[in-house]
């Protein structure tokens, strides 16, 4: 088997595309990775199903089975459903400089800008509204979804995709304090983003200050992500949506950060870290491990009860 | 009286405009919905006043008496303030697929991508710099705002509005473990929206990863929000700025839900369920209500005496 | 000296550009102001360090001392690393309605589009892609990076900065409830945003309901920020990233705002008010100082047995 899977069924059964076990139609692949779910599986009607060891007993149709079917089902759909491939090309409505360098593979979708002195790749797709400033470059295979916007020479790697609305490389948040009132200080480092690198709509990365805020190989970003000047994100950190990351604070490799997590700055977190979402990590974290400290909603009547507890704690001279 | 009120005061009397109690000039119309304001009622110097029943005696103006004068209020500024017509038809610097369905009433602004099988409603007015990806769907009377993305296969009702930012249909984030790093999981399904349904600036709205991520009528959505992917929010639900929704999470109908709650993923809310701000739901709600925990601000010094306090119970073995 | 600093080494000294402490090399201008990264200074290669003037006696280079080094810093950084200047004039492929007031002295970017009545002033820089629509005013020398979006009326003053993905006028979230459903309040209001202030990537500051929403002079706003209706922001107040502020809520000046902040709505903070990162503001604040609800991180097990203790307190009776 392709996906070094063990199959019990018709081997000449074919898919045309995946659904969920509830939902599924004859021709769907379905998959069952979650146990939330393990109770629809006796009544799909999915042409087949990929589970895991333990699953296969129970499953009522033609069985793929492979220890990490959350994977194969991946890996299966990608070929059900590849991405539209777009024609190379500069549509004509884009403003490009002329100095820009687009490989003749690419594409720049419509109404475009691309500044002086950008570096395009192999094969990269840009959709429709992106704005490359002055300087940026992009690595071959890398998809920009429309109305990305990079700012001056900011690097991205290779096989990249960044969805709308993400901005790379704004100024990172500098003043210094003046007798009342605030003085910029200037962000003259840029952004760099490896290779295979994921981001989501509407998530912000700021240019270092001096040196480069840099985005590792392999993170996947959410959507609304903000990430400060400086900040560095280890390769294949997963971090989801809503997340915050305050200047100069590093993250290790392979963190999986829940959402709306806060990140104060200058801190550094370990390797293999995880923290749970809605929480505030104001110190940096030694060890790998699991980390939280979002408190869960209960009845507003309680809750008040609860504030009221911790509150005596915070007077003085107990 | 067309709006149901009682009124006391001249019939004759005209407004032209709607202002604040205590801004008001001579002929503008105000409101008191807001027990917090009743104390600006003596001294307007509006025209005219609408006010509950209790009110109507302190009201030194033209008195316009219903039983929620906020609706009321919401009601005749529309009169007053109508939206500003466009007139239809595609600006020339649009860039439209030749086959993408636009009705002949509709209007398309400057500088906007329609791809191809897009379908656009009567009536509909499509802000300058907006792109509408291939195959998707706006129903009759929808505004969108400069610059919205809609990305392919989204479908949008009737009588919407869109603000700019606004990303429907980016993909979920969904990604695959393989040994360290990340393989992606296709995100097939789509978005669907529907009717009367307002989405704020800079939302966004993630594509389901097999089945749809959908937003039934009515649901009101501020600024910033982050919907994931397969969510459903339940028909009149409103939520305020900055919460995140994970991916798979229902939300029942006529929900209120503050701004800055976090859901997390797969979990069920009920309908007629309230949270206030800065909320962490981390488990199904199954019963109407409110529920809180948010914790609100006190002095730093004793913030950290409470924490110290805390996290004497965090401790092994007591 | 132009700083008003005292010089120890070589008058002659040429640097050309900044540098941190341990990335310098020679030719290059560093700094230090964070006690963090003092055990940097003995071994910089930097040609000349702005230095505290306890530090003096530590740096090996040429030595800047002044009270303040970061402000110097910044003053020098910009020196260094001018703003790249734009061209006056209107790209050919910009919208521009015939009535709009365009400074000779202003530049509009590629692919922008400016509105019937809009006033832009002597030396503004319109980034490329920016949407500025019917009456909107834009004072002088300030600029607009890429993908700008200001609404109808909005109006902003000189020697502002705001970056990309910013929607400043956008419908402040005001609804009536009318049997189940929502009727929406026309948000006839505007915003007035002062001189000399920052917005960063992606922040959103909604148009006034009636009144207009305020944003003082010498403000500084991070990315992510959400600014409700009728919000008041005072004078030289720094907000950071994914902060929100509720309607109506009004904020002194001089304050310093953490990120990832919750404020309710209809409060009032005083001046010189500190709030950390993370915190739920839900009352007003009448006295300067700082302030604080944000729960920092400990190992997971370790905060399941800090919430279940808390819980206890929340049932009835107790």
């Amino acid at each position: 088997m392709r996906f070094g899977l063990e199959l019990r069924g018709d081997p000449a059964l074919r898919v045309s595309r995946v659904a969920t076990l509830s939902q599924a139609a004859p021709g769907s692949l379905s998959f069952l990775a979650n146990s939330r779910y393990r109770k629809q599986l006796p009544t799909t009607r999915a042409s087949a199903v990929v589970v895991g060891p333990g699953d296969a007993e129970a499953c009522p149709v033609a069985t793929l089975i492979g220890a990490n079917p959350y994977l194969v089902y991946a890996r299966i759909a990608a070929l059900l459903h590849p991405t539209a491939q777009v024609a190379p090309g500069i549509h004509p409505t884009a403003v490009v400089a002329p100095d820009a360098r687009i490989a003749a593979s690419a594409s720049v979708g419509p109404l475009c800008v691309i500044e002086a002195g950008a570096e395009i790749g192999e094969r990269v797709q840009i959709g429709a509204g992106c704005t490359v400033l002055a300087g940026a470059r992009i690595g071959a295979d890398t998809r920009l979804m429309p109305r990305v916007t990079l700012y001056a020479r900011v690097r991205i790697g290779e096989r990249c995709l960044l969805h709308t609305g993400a901005v790379v490389g704004a100024d990172g948040f500098g003043f210094a304090p003046d007798g009342g009132a605030w003085v910029k200080v200037p962000q003259v480092g840029s952004v760099r983003i490896g290779d295979d690198v994921e981001i989501g709509a509407n998530t912000t990365i700021d240019r270092g200050a001096i040196e480069d805020t840099i985005i590792e190989n392999g993170v996947k970003l959410d959507n609304q992500i903000q990430v400060g000047h400086n900040v560095v994100i280890g390769a294949h950190t997963a971090i989801a949506a809503c997340t915050g990351i305050s200047g100069s604070t590093s993250i290790g490799q392979r963190c999986m950060i829940g959402g709306m997590v806060g990140f104060a700055g200058h801190l550094t977190i370990a390797d293999d870290v995880s923290i749970t979402g809605c929480s505030l990590v104001s110190a940096s974290i030694r060890q790998a491990g699991s980390y939280s400290s979002g408190m869960p909603t209960v009845e507003t009547r309680a809750w008040r009860r609860m504030v009221a507890h911790l509150r005596r704690f915070g007077e003085k001279e107990r």
